[in-house]
């Protein structure tokens, strides 16, 4: 057997992180990270997922008692959402004005869903009449939604959706990864019945832990379906008993990374959740303005626009792409370039959890001035 | 809306963790963790994830290009082995002596395989001409083992297995989770297929971020099958864009974990696979010599028995329980108890990456006279 070459010790470069995710984790939440661990059925580890559980209800404002972290990545939690909820057969509407919306048809066949699909051009969102009618044309067991488009940085309004789901009988499917802890949410006041985030933008972690909830209509939906949920890891009917009060072992919890969701909650707690919304409002209006005094225009319209994710009109004759090479290679900043529609059109810019904050606005701004005046 | 109430700083036991897993991190790799975090198309982060898979490749001892981590924890990455192998109708053969077994018989079913199973007493292993009467008599599309039992401590020899499988056509898929970095592996020289494993056992790391493998033979078969794998996290035509040259985003991977994953790998191939092979063999038989000077006999027979993780026979009169919960509360010494069908039989002793050392067995066995003589 050969020997491995010799491996020089990790060295990363220290990147303020303002694309659409991850962001920079609190220093609070990494030190939490590095906790020694201890084993996934320790009673003080049990303990933490019981407070983990709470904590996500409050960020999220609901009570369902199925609340939990999914021990992958905000992809992960999604179709944690996907496989407990669709049925073979099942109809699913699906509202597709973004990259993320057609990840959700994809993941809704693979499971067997029957998928209609409603579009808007990428940064526009669906009116409460244009979602009615929907119902109307297709029945759906499901309407799934994206609270906070990633690719566009638009926000679906959710107000009155969830009325509109109970009076035509169906579930509502909401996407908040990049809504979850920096954009007001009522999950319970809304009548939404499966939601996910993740961990790495309004809650200020490390990804790899992602919040999932389901209210008692979409369990009741899970408890009567005849056959397994096809995906073994994110069965909520197994990971009911080890969340709940059976603590039955079902795979071994990154104990780590729930070390620091715990801390990036507690965190937000502490802030107080309103004020943690209102920091993430008034950080994206101080970037808007200073990107309009640059000249620069944010492609979403202002009602609809995201506190967390701002996507900018890459102005012409610019080459967009060199320019957050420069940013990332010459100021250690990131920011992301568009996704499908908008490739290309749009530099998106992300101010999330930790890093929302007038002193990563100011770093950016002065960079991008130096880089585009250059 | 309410404020949450006042939530206490993050206050964890420094436990010995001495069960079936996870076992203690290095402390350099919770070092690593708590690395601010780059983005994940950071190309510092793509050369990362590069070493990573040359380094999961010599762990293995395999060639494979399609060896990646993914991002969940053990149960995610087993259930990637049968989600990109097992299609619709496939007849799949597993081997039960344990847990693990069965639940790779769950899984299997679930994507539609058609399972037959093969059994032995928990604690036992399969003998070559047993694995070659199943594949006789059922004429599999896929014969999956485990290696390492994490139910019972017991190591099934996989020389010969290989050549049996291509004499048949099959596919040889295999458990590696309990032996990983601590018991002798040769992928490529046994022939096996596909492979998993976790970070939190022989790797030394946290939980979280999983080995995964597949030899081209069965990245034919996945090329090859009629639709799209029924698992959308764990589709390997997806991820193989993301971990290959395409560099196509598919998820956001956990960061903090990559880089404790690759500290972990990197400290393994600083000493040397087989010196780390030979490290957990002595202390192994180091534990053996002290428990047996204590009278406890290990339930597997020694030829068979994983130094990793060692099942230890409850004496009669004794009440198991009770002791492993002095052992945590008293000492801070964590052991695990009995799974399934040897429930309140055996005690479940790990020695593990970085716990594998003379100390650890020197710390449980002193706690463990003075619980058991009590």
């Amino acid at each position: 057997m050969k020997n491995y070459p010799p491996v020089s010790a990790l060295q990363m470069p220290d990147r303020l992180l303002l694309g659409p995710g991850p962001s920079n984790a609190h220093p609070a939440v990494l030190q939490a990270m590095s906790t020694p661990p201890v084993g996934h059925l320790d009673p003080t580890f049990l303990a933490l997922m019981d407070e983990i559980q709470s904590l996500l209800r409050y960020v999220w404002q609901t009570q369902n008692p199925m609340t939990i972290a999914v021990s992958g990545t905000g992809t992960a939690a999604m179709e944690a959402t996907i496989a407990n909820s669709v049925q073979p057969g099942d109809i699913v509407c699906v509202g597709v004005a973004g990259y993320f919306g057609n990840r959700l048809v994809d993941m809704a066949r693979r499971y067997g869903g029957d998928v209609r699909t409603i579009s808007k051009p990428w940064g526009d969102v669906f009116s409460l009449e244009e979602l009615r009618q929907a119902l109307e044309t297709y029945c759906p067991a499901i309407l799934a939604l994206v609270h906070a488009e990633t690719s566009t940085g638009a926000r679906q309004p959710l107000e009155g959706v969830g009325e509109l789901c109970r009076e035509f009988g169906c579930l509502l499917l909401v996407d908040t990864v990049t809504s979850l802890g920096g954009v007001p949410i009522f999950l319970d006041e809304w009548g939404v019945d499966l939601a996910y985030s993740c961990s790495q933008k309004g809650l200020g972690c490390s990804p790899g832990a992602s919040p999932f909830t389901m209210s008692p209509k979409a369990w009741e939906k899970l408890q009567q379906r005849p056959n397994k949920v096809p995906n073994w890891y994110l069965d909520m009917t197994l990971l009911g008993k080890y969340w709940g009060s059976e603590r039955m072992y079902h795979h071994t919890a990154p104990i780590n990374l729930y070390y620091g969701l715990r801390e990036a909650l507690r965190l937000i707690a502490e802030e107080g959740l309103e004020n943690c919304w209102q920091r993430h409002q008034q950080n994206a209006e101080y970037l808007w303005e200073q990107l309009e005094m640059l000249g620069l225009i944010p492609h979403v319209a202002r009602e609809f626009r995201l506190p967390t994710l701002t996507t900018v009109r890459i102005p012409d004759g610019v080459d967009g792409k060199a320019i957050s090479g420069k940013l990332l290679q010459e100021y250690n900043i990131e920011i992301g370039g568009g996704l499908g529609e908008l490739a290309g059109q749009v530099w998106r810019v992300g101010l999330m959890g930790y890093n929302s904050r007038k002193e990563s606005v100011d770093r950016l701004i002065s960079a991008l001035k130096e880089v585009l005046l250059r």
